[in-house]
């Protein structure tokens, strides 16, 4: 079997996401930035059937923090989005939470299944990067080798239930002169957040300071960029946490899932 | 209090949604095309909270035919999209299905309210027909004075839980001239279902005589005018109904749920 410690990045992003979530499924663990490129890369949420109404409300509710690309209902462990897969299995790590407290970093769930457990497959803000990337945005925490910062900001997100919680939003800092640029790009893929929710002024958010991010990593932010914020889909984690729930499950930071679906199905014209 | 029947037109069209549903909850009852011109008609899906879930994947399975403009939870009866109403009396007529069968076709849900059920409002393809009309494109169960035809297709919808059914498409004729206009305007409301699903061929939808729509009136075809079917929101319904649940409430056909929201505010660029 091949191991991901010993390829050139070249050989990781040629790599299909069902040889990528085998590699994952095997045991192996590293973040998935830069694997398989051009495909999907989710979040993960994953709770009891009792909570699952309150959670999909949730993302309905919140379409730019929490656009559903996929739900496994209870007893459901792939779908089209892992063909072959299995979503117990196929992501680098995973975080256990129970009553919001994380208990466990597990590589599978194997003792923490159980056939009542629903998953959320939520899109990720990776999708647009590429397509920044093309048009000669670079991106900074790419750039400088770290997870993308994320900040829990003052705004609340619209209830749903039991869930409530915190917007949490992921910060790029862009160059003044491509800011438009990064905006219009952005809002062509409403399935993975889509356009900025905030541009420029940290404060207003609620974040006193940019080099402490509340998940991720901080990025340098260099002379003349301007910090531009997406909504994050960490966001519906945070609320569930909130909420206390006897048990949830999501992914570790960077440890996303890799779908079959090429980023470009998510673009809209 | 004023009496839609001694009403002009153009009274009934220039009332406000508030002062429409007034009505409605005093025990008027009629069609509400024409009423409130300018504000989103909706459908009702009204369902134990057990069956809510259910629901609510199949609308974010089926996005064209059950666009969701908003849920009340269990014990809610009203919200920002009926402002100071209730969704207990404020349709003028409903309909009552218990083991998928109907029973009722009351005026208000007195009998019927229980504290668990969630209602689902979803998008009304009413929405877009005022921007069909200001283009040029007539309209022609609304020239004809009848309900819009709608039909059973062949097509299943995306399975979610025990929710299951066809896809039920409405029907409008439209001038071969003005069907790539009518495909471009309705484009733009992606929240109340959208571009159409099927151009001029019933009979690959499974439908055999445009003449005998499932709900809703047949019209006439004018000479020249190609059938043109978008998906429609009584599609719930029909899935809901076939799983039988012990209880669910709709509106009956024509008998919408007239919201706070402008048209306009569905439209996007």
């Amino acid at each position: 079997m091949k191991n991901f410690k010993d390829m050139e990045l070249a050989e990781r992003a040629a790599m299909s996401p069902r040889e990528a979530r085998e590699l994952f499924r095997a045991g192996q663990v590293l973040p998935t930035a830069g694997i398989s490129a051009g495909y999907a890369q989710a979040n993960l949420m994953i709770v009891p059937q009792e909570l699952a109404f309150d959670v999909l409300l949730f993302a309905q509710r919140n379409p730019k923090s929490c656009p559903i690309l996929g739900v496994l209902e209870a007893g459901q462990t792939s779908s089209e989005l892992l063909a072959g897969g299995d979503i117990r299995t196929d992501v680098p790590k995973y975080l256990v939470y129970e009553n919001g407290i994380k208990v466990a970093e597990p590589t599978d769930l194997g003792d923490y299944w159980r056939d009542d457990l629903v998953t959320f497959i939520v899109g990720c803000s990776f999708t647009f990067e590429a397509a920044l990337m093309e048009s000669g945005i670079s991106v900074a925490h790419i750039d400088q080798g770290v997870n993308v910062p994320m900040y829990k900001t003052n705004r609340r997100s619209a209830t749903a239930g039991a869930i409530s919680g915190p917007m949490v939003v992921s910060m790029r800092p862009i160059p003044a002169s491509q800011v438009a640029d990064a905006v219009r790009i952005t809002s062509r893929y409403p399935a993975v957040h889509g356009a900025p929710v905030h541009i420029g002024n940290p404060g207003e958010l609620g974040i006193e300071d940019l080099a402490a991010p509340d998940f991720g990593d901080a990025v340098q932010i260099p002379e003349g960029s301007i910090p531009v914020f997406w909504a994050c889909g960490v966001t519906p984690q945070a609320a569930v946490m909130e909420s206390r729930p006897a048990l949830a499950i999501g992914h570790a930071p960077g440890h996303m899932l890799i779908t079959d679906i090429r980023d470009t199905e998510y673009q809209v014209p």
